[in-house]
C-alpha cells in the first residue's frame, strides 16, 4: 500500500510503497477514508526535539483518522468488517490504578497511535480494537476523521462547566476553533477569542458569531474582558495556544476563583506569580490531556447531536495523501484550519 | 394605596385601600411596576390547606414584582431611590448553620415575601434590602417580575450539568417553560417535554424548537424517550409538574446512573419502588426549592446575556391589579402561561 | 469437588459432589479459601421472590470469596497460577454506555457471581480474571473474603464527603458495621447507629467506640440526632436496613440541604412525603449498589493501609461449607454477624 | 490600655499605651484572652517588601484571637457582652460577587484585621460583629486563638477529598502541623510530612504517628514517595511552605490525575515545566486564601469534635504580649511552634 513514511532521523517524509498491515488478535485493518493533520505531525515531520524523543523510524506516523474495518483480530467480537470508524489515538494499558479508576486517557503506561505504534497516513492502518469508536455506516468520514482533536478541546472545556459562563480561549487554531464552537454551543454567557495571528481570528465568528475577538500582542486583552465582565475576569479560561505568554495572562484575565483549563503544551517552562495568579486568587487549574475514554467521545456526540455546534468550517484543505508536505507547511504557518488527506 | 388583600380565612381576596407601607431600617419601599401570579397565589387565593397552614389574614400577598425604590430604610447602603430592583422572595435570617455555609435558600429559619409579609400585589411593597436585586434603569419591568420563578427552573435545572445531556422536562407550565429554554441554551443533546395538557405543551417550541413532545398520559413516554436514547432513557429529569404520576414516571425514564431534579411539589405522598427506582438504577435525586442566593440569579443573568434564552413567550396575559381573580382562573386552569398584574 | 448446591427451586441447598470447574479463555479457577455469607444467599436458600425472579437452579451459589488461582484460561495475562485474589461480583459487558464511561458497576447489562453464573460456596470457582481483585500472597484470606461487602458499605458511603460530619447509619449487620467502621476511621464528627436488634448495636462499639447507640423503634431517633447536632439533624444518613420505616426515618433525621445514600433493598415500596422529605429539604439522595469498578476496592485498601479501621470484628462465626443450613440460620436471625465458610 | 503599635515605616514595634476602641455600630470590642503570632505578623514587624505594600503606621497589628465580648456597637444584634468569640481575619465587603455567591473569603474588596485595621496584639480590640465565631463561655481561650490558622490549613486541605488518600505535606510550621493532624483525622491512607528543619520536622508525630519524615533537601522525596505509593506518587499534595522550590516538587511528586493545595505564598515567582508537571500529568491545582465563612469554621469545630484532632501541641510557647519581640524571632527562626501572647 502507500503510506508517509518517517524513513529517518530527519526532517520531512517520504510517501512509499510499503506492506500491507495485518491484524493482531485485538487489533482490526482499517481502510482509509479521511485523516487529519495535527500538531504532533508537524513536530515529527519537522524533527523537532519532541519527536526525537519520541519517534523511532523508520515508521508511518499520523493519528486522526476515519475509516472502515477491512478485516478483525482473531479475538475481536466487538466489531465487524464494514464498520466505518473514528479512533482513539491513545492506547491504555487497561490495568494500571488510573486505567482502573475511570481515567484510562491517563494510563501509566500509555502508547499513542503514530507516535508508538504505525500510525494512519497510508492505505491501510491497524488499530487496536479498544480504540475505535462505532459510527453509523454513512457518517462523513472528513467529521470522523476530526473527532479525536475536538474531543482534545471538549476535554479541557468540561473539566468544569460552562453553562452561563463567561470564557476566554487562548489559542484559534483548529483545536481552539472546535473548543470555541463547543463553548457556545454549551451556553456561555460570553466568548473572548484571543489569537495574535489575523487569519485564525477571523475563522472565529463562524463558531460563535458574538464572541468577542481580540488580539493578545496588540490589544488590550486584560482591560476588553474586565470591562466585558462588569470588573470580574473571565469565569473561565481555556488555554489552547500552549504559547508562555498565554498561560501567564489567563491568569491576569482570570476573576478571583475562576477556573483555568490548560491544554496548550509550552515547549519552555513557565514562570508564574502563584501568590497573585493562583493562591490570592483561588484559582483551579486543571491540566487536560486527551480525551476520557470514552466520557468526551459521548460528549461530542452529544454536541453534535444537539445541532448547536457544527465543527466543519474549520476544515480548510482537502488533498492526497502524497501531498503531506504542503499540508504540514499549510498547518505550520497558521494558514490553514484543520487539512484533511485522503490516500 | 390599593391592594389586593386577603382579608379574612376564606378563598378570595379583596381590591382594598390600605395604608401606604412604610420601611424598617433595612427595608427598601418599591412602586411596583409588574407582578406575576405564582402557584402559591392560586393556593392562597382558594385557600388550600397550604394556605391555611401559613396565612395569617388579613394580609397583602403576591411576591413576583419588579419595581422602583421611592423609599430606603435607616441603614439601606445598598440600593437609592430610583434603583429599579427584582425581589428575591425568600428572606433568610443570616446567621444560621445553612445562612454560614452559602445555603441562605434553604435557611433553618426562612419567612417568604407575600406569605409571611405583606406581599407585592399592591402599588407600592416594602422589601428587606437584602432581599433585591439590583437592574439596570430602563430594564423591562415584565422580565424583572419573571426572574423569580425562572430562577426556580433554573435551580432546578442546575443542581448538575446540562451540557450535552438528554434532558426529559415533566410538567410545560411557566417554569417548566423556562426550564425547557433554559435547558435549551444550556446545550441538551435532546430535550423531552412532558405536559397533559395540549395548551401547554402546544407553547414548549417557542422554547427549544427540538424538543420532542409528549403526552405523558397518551403517548407511551418511556418508550419514546428510551428509542431516542439509544435505548438508555434520559440523562436528566427534571419533574416540575408536581403530579405524584410524574415522580413515578421521572425514575421510570431515567437512565442508569442519572440525575433527577424534583422542582414540582406534590400534594400527596409519593410511592416509590426505590431498588428499581433509586437503587439499582443509582439515580442521584435532588430536591431544590427557590433560588441560590445568589448564585441562581447570576446564573439567570449570564443566561438572558448570552442572548439565547428569551422567556417572554411564557407570558401570556396582562392585566390590571384589580383583575386578580380573572387572572387565577386563567393561571389555575392551564389556560395562561405567565399572568403578569400591574397596579 | 464439593459444593453447595441449589439443586430445586425451593427452599434449602445441597452439599454435593460436582466437577470441578474448568476456566473459559479469559477466566481464572480460583482454589477457594474462605467464602462469607451475603444476604443475597439467604434469599436463594429460602428461595424468596428476590430468588424465584433471579435463579435458575441447579446451581452453586455463593459470591464473597477469598482464593488462590490454580488455573488460567488460555487468554488471561493479568493472573497467574498461585496469586492470591479476592473477586468483584459484578461481571460488567465492557462495551456499553456505563461501562464506557467509567460505571463499570451499573452495567446496562450486568450479570453476577452466583446469581448469573455458578458461585463459589465450592472447593474451586470459575471466575472471569476481569473480576479478579489480586493481593499478596500472604494476605488473610477472612479478609478477603469480606473485602466485597466492606466495599458495598464503602461505596454508599463514599457517594458523597464524610470529612467532618455527622452521619447516621441505619442498619448495623455486617455491612452497616463495616460502614460505621469506615465513617470512624474517615473522620465524622458524631456517628449515630440505629438498630433494633440489640445483639447487633451491642457490636458498634467495636467499630466506633464513641457513636451514639439509638434503638430506633424504642427510642426517639430523632429527638436523640437532633438534640447531638445543634438542632439541625445529621448531615448525612447512610441506609443500609433496607426497612421501609428507616427509609423514611432517614429523612427525618436528616438536616436541610443533606445527603443520603440508599444502600439496603426494601422489600416493598416506600412512600415518601416529597416536599417535606426530600424538596423543602433540599436532600441530595444517592443510591447506591455494589462497589465502583475499580475505585471503591481502591477506596477500600487505603482505609485498611491506613490502620483506622479493622473490619474483622464483624466476624462472628466461621463454620465448614457443610453447615451452610446453620450458618444461613444465624445470619438470617441477626444473632451472626458474618459467618464465614470454609471447603 | 497596653497595645503593640507599629509606630513607624521601620523594623520593630513598640509596646505603648493608647485609648481603649469603641466600637462601631456594627462592631463589638473584645477583651483579648489570648493572642497568635502569625508569619503575617513578622513581615509586619520586620518590614519586609509585603508590609511595605500593605501597612500604613502608626497601627496595632495582630489577628489571631480569642477574646470576650466587653461592649457592642448599636446595631449589633448576634452578640452579647460577655460572649467568648474567636475571629476570622477576612472582612468582607458583603455585596460583591464573590460575596454574593459564597465566596467571603476572596471577597473583591476584601479588608484584613491587623493589616487594614487595627489589630489585636492589646488588652481590648475592636472586631466587625460579623467576623466573630462565637465559641462556648469556658472555651479554652488558647485553642480558641488558634481556630483562624487552623482554618487556612483545612480550608486547604478539603478543597478536595482526603478519605482513604496518601497526601504529602510540604511545610511543618504550625499550620502545616495542623494541617498533618487534620489529614490524619480526615483518615488518609498514608502521610508524608516535608520540612528541612529538624526541629519542626520532630513535632510532626504528635500530629500523625504514623507519618513519613523527610528531609526534602538531604532526602530522596520523590523516591521515597513513590516507593511508599506502589510507584504511583501521592495522591494529594498539600504545599503550606511557601518555598518556590517545594511548589516545583509538589508536581514530581503527585501522581497522574492527582491534586495539588497551593497554600504557602512563595516570595519570588516559580517556574513550572507545565507540560510534565500539569498537563501530561492533569494534575488539579487549587490556590487557596484563608478560610470558607464559614464553611471552614464549621469543618474546624466538625474536626475537634471527633476527638481526633489535638492542635495544642503545636503550641509551644507562651509569653506576655511585651515579649513581641521574643515571640517574633522564636517565630521566625522556626525554633517555635504556635508562640501564644497574652496581655
Amino acid at each position: 500500500m502507500k503510506a508517509i513514511m518517517k524513513q529517518t532521523a530527519a526532517p520531512g517524509a517520504d510517501y512509499v510503497d510499503v506492506d500491507d498491515p495485518k491484524p493482531g488478535p485485538m487489533d482490526v485493518v482499517i481502510e482509509v477514508k479521511s485523516a487529519a493533520i495535527c500538531g504532533t505531525d508537524i513536530h515529527i515531520y519537522d524533527w523537532t526535539q519532541y519527536a526525537r524523543e519520541r519517534i523511532k523510524p523508520p515508521m508511518i506516523f499520523g493519528h486522526e483518522v476515519c475509516g472502515d474495518v477491512v478485516e478483525t483480530g482473531s479475538r475481536v467480537e466487538t466489531l465487524s468488517v464494514g464498520d466505518r470508524v473514528a479512533v482513539e489515538t491513545h492506547i491504555p494499558c487497561g490495568t494500571c490504578f488510573q486505567c482502573q479508576t475511570g481515567n484510562q486517557h491517563i494510563c501509566e503506561k500509555m502508547a499513542i497511535v503514530g507516535v508508538h505504534t504505525d500510525g494512519v497516513f497510508s492505505e491501510y492502518a491497524r488499530i487496536p480494537a479498544g480504540c475505535c469508536w462505532k459510527l453509523p455506516k454513512e457518517y462523513d468520514p472528513d467529521l470522523g476523521a476530526i473527532l479525536e482533536p475536538i474531543g482534545v478541546a471538549v476535554h479541557g472545556i468540561l473539566e468544569g462547566e460552562i453553562n452561563g459562563r463567561s470564557v476566554a480561549v487562548f489559542g484559534c487554531g483548529p483545536i481552539g476553533l472546535f473548543g470555541i464552537g463547543a463553548i457556545n454551543a454549551l451556553g456561555a454567557s460570553k466568548i473572548f477569542a484571543l489569537e495574535p495571528n489575523p487569519a485564525r481570528l477571523a475563522m472565529v465568528p463562524n463558531f460563535a458569531p458574538e464572541a468577542i475577538l481580540i488580539d493578545p500582542v496588540n490589544d488590550d486583552a486584560v482591560g476588553i474582558i474586565k470591562e466585558a465582565t462588569g470588573g470580574r475576569g473571565a469565569d473561565v479560561v481555556i488555554e489552547i495556544s500552549g504559547a508562555p505568554a498565554a498561560a501567564r495572562m489567563a491568569f491576569a484575565v482570570l476573576r478571583l476563583g475562576g477556573r483555568v483549563s490548560l491544554v496548550g503544551l509550552p515547549s519552555e517552562p513557565v514562570t508564574l506569580n502563584t501568590p497573585t495568579d493562583i493562591i490570592y486568587k483561588e484559582a483551579k487549574v486543571f491540566g487536560t490531556t486527551g480525551r476520557r475514554m470514552w466520557d468526551t467521545w459521548w460528549q461530542v456526540q452529544g454536541l453534535l447531536d444537539s445541532g448547536k455546534f457544527d465543527p466543519m468550517p474549520a476544515v480548510t484543505h482537502r488533498m492526497g495523501l502524497a501531498e503531506i508536505g504542503k499540508g504540514i507547511e499549510l498547518a505550520r504557518t497558521g494558514e490553514a484550519g484543520k487539512v484533511l488527506l485522503y490516500p
